[in-house]
């Protein structure tokens, strides 16, 4: 499973020379006049985006032999690039509109090829600037709904989905999201970090039984293989358009945290980055407009995502799969959901990776949003067995976020 | 995953010069005073029990390219010899006293050498003829315990774990339990076979939402891989002794249906077996002392499991996991395995593969335990969430089968 051997990695400089010997990428390209920037802002990658002077772009994605975030003092297989490479071929194969255009894989180099999307940005910014995204959560939905479909057991036979989901399990990533998520927020760990006024906020979160709901979550994150999940979708794993008029309102990437998990895990991490941006808007008072928008996401989302998979619903494979079997199963992955966005938006209040929604903030302001984040997400949390619709959701979080 | 050239396959004649071929084999026995009996009784495999003189022996089993029971026209792949191997790794790991001793795997010829068990019976036999095996169930909880807790992430790192469950993928035994278990027994399906006086009972499975309780059973089977299971834990895989004396009360064998499933799944199958064993019973007018017995049988598996798995929970490499979850886990696992145990019954009744204890009645008997079987199997599928305890189960079932 691990690359012995480290592989060279891309520079601005070799980007040029690497595609001209790629004849399928050059083919996209006029070589003669392109511009390179390495633009890489996550936490584990290189990304060069290339550009020729008639406007035609693309994307260089290319995995590290270590965690960019920290450095090579932890490594960490290339090989990552090839679950987010299966991401690609699953998202193409099931929802090719809500991702980038995938330009395939060089399985040697570990770098993948996709469309620039230079016009688009990440959804986390757009968020920030207090910008509206029109359909954004629902096309994520929608995403959500197909892949997790076309790649489970409802849709694929018996024999294909056990195949792929051997041929899926990503050690790396999925320990990474097991500590960072499940782990380290709720002990004494060095990576954990938050200001000293969130100290009782933080210490509050280890006591009262929350532990015991985070136990079942990691249980499920880790022991329910249903589908090939993204595993990390963010709202900094999202694309929106900057300008009106694209015909599709949300693009995935980032894929390699991928593996056979709980389709509610997808779900769930857009829920919890979508209270971490209202949180935001509450300190900063945001519009009425804005903040209603927002507080309607989830909704948005979920709704999408349920008439997403209904509609797939008639084209299973197996019919022992019923459609009261189908309500239970929707009502059970929303309220996993609900816990994994609750989990999620904990660990960037007190875990090792931040999010610039909080991190952003002027001190009070965070320390206010941050606090907004915690007892709302813990409310999630334990109260998410009677939370039956995204109404019932939704008056939950404005109650804590007091927007009543 | 296929073994496409057909392995040559023993014969009575053959195994002779095979252990001369084998030195680790022939050590354990004096080959000039061997004699040779294939006495395969189950549903897949060859299986010779080898003698010599002076009272040593040992089995060897060797996987067909095809069916038994059906014939040339199922073809399975020999290589379901390398998952129940997998299996006997795992319990010579973690219970090695409840498996017959382990000689190992010829990978090339699909064999494996088990202990000669011919002190032993098969619990199915000495269950259909009245026979107390005290202690048997207990044994049976405490091996699903070790395996289930040794080979799950509460005991393996997250790395461990991944690998071991890509590594037993088990696509052909796996289909035939959704298929025989889950799926068939609740359509038209022409390996489908029951007597015409339980034409109304069979039919009346598929009506009033037990087909969408199957589903979620089955949808658990598929997507719930916790740890490396049985798969077929039925009373047909286990030996007990025929005297007394012997040191351990059972000894579990037929691991070729392992995979990452739910723990449930092997509790389950003792449980529903054990519902079968208990309707013969009644019809034959069986003492009371032995159907005291077997209707406490299910509460000592269930007891000895949970008591061994809570002396191992504090071994567990992740404390994430608290002793609240394990609470809630064992209370999920023992709802789980009611819901396994009715489908397991049922499809004893409806399905392709029979049991003898029922099987083997006359036909008016016949057609009373089977009723028995159907109703309060049902009983148990609808009624598990509010099943709290074995006291709880063996309420309910005592009520269906008529012994209040």
């Amino acid at each position: 499973m691990t690359t012995v051997t480290p592989i060279p990695v891309l520079t601005v400089e070799s980007v040029p020379g690497y595609l001209a010997a790629r004849d399928d990428l050059a083919a996209l390209i006029d070589l003669g006049s392109i511009t390179v920037r390495e633009i890489g802002d996550g936490n584990l990658n290189l990304v060069f985006v290339v550009q020729d002077a008639a406007g035609r772009g693309l994307v260089l994605k290319q995995s590290l032999p270590y965690v960019r975030m920290v450095g090579e003092s932890w490594p960490l297989s290339q090989d990552r690039i090839l679950a987010e490479a299966r991401g690609y071929d699953a998202a193409v194969a099931h929802s090719p509109d809500t991702i980038p255009t995938y330009h395939g894989l060089d399985h040697a180099r570990r770098i993948i090829a996709l469309e620039d999307l230079s016009g688009w940005t990440v959804w986390r910014r757009a968020l920030n600037d207090g910008l509206v995204a029109p359909g954004a959560a629902a096309a994520v939905g929608r995403h959500v709904a197909r892949v997790g479909f076309g790649t489970s057991a409802f849709a694929l036979s018996s024999d294909a989905v056990k195949l792929a989901t051997a041929g899926a399990i990503n050690v790396d990533l999925c320990k990474i999201t097991e500590d960072l998520v499940f782990t380290q927020p709720y002990t004494d760990h060095p990576d954990n970090a938050w200001v000293p006024e969130l100290d009782r906020d933080v210490l509050a979160l280890r006591e009262g039984g929350l532990v015991d709901e985070i136990a079942d979550l990691k249980h499920r994150f880790v022991t329910h293989a249903e589908a090939l999940v993204h595993g990390d979708l963010h709202t900094g794993s999202i694309f929106v358009p900057t300008s009106a008029g694209t015909s599709v309102p949300a693009k995935v990437f980032d894929l390699e945290f991928g593996f056979y998990g709980p389709i509610a895990f997808d779900l769930g991490a857009l829920f919890g980055n979508v209270l971490l941006a209202q949180s935001r808007a509450v300190v900063l008072e945001h519009s009425e407009e804005f903040q209603s928008w927002l507080a309607g996401l989830v909704r948005e989302a979920w709704e999408a995502f349920e008439q997403e998979f209904r509609a797939l619903w008639p084209t299973r494979v197996d019919p022992s799969y019923t459609d009261a079997f189908l309500d239970r199963w929707l009502w059970q992955t929303f309220t996993d959901a609900i816990g994994f966005g609750g989990a999620k938006a904990i660990r960037r209040i007190v875990g090792l990776a931040k999010a610039s929604d909080i991190e952003s903030l002027e001190p009070a302001e965070h320390v206010a949003a941050a606090r907004l984040v915690l007892t709302t997400a813990r409310a999630w949390i334990e109260h998410r067995a009677e939370l039956d619709t995204p109404d019932d959701l939704a008056r939950l979080t404005a109650d804590f976020l007091g927007r009543a």
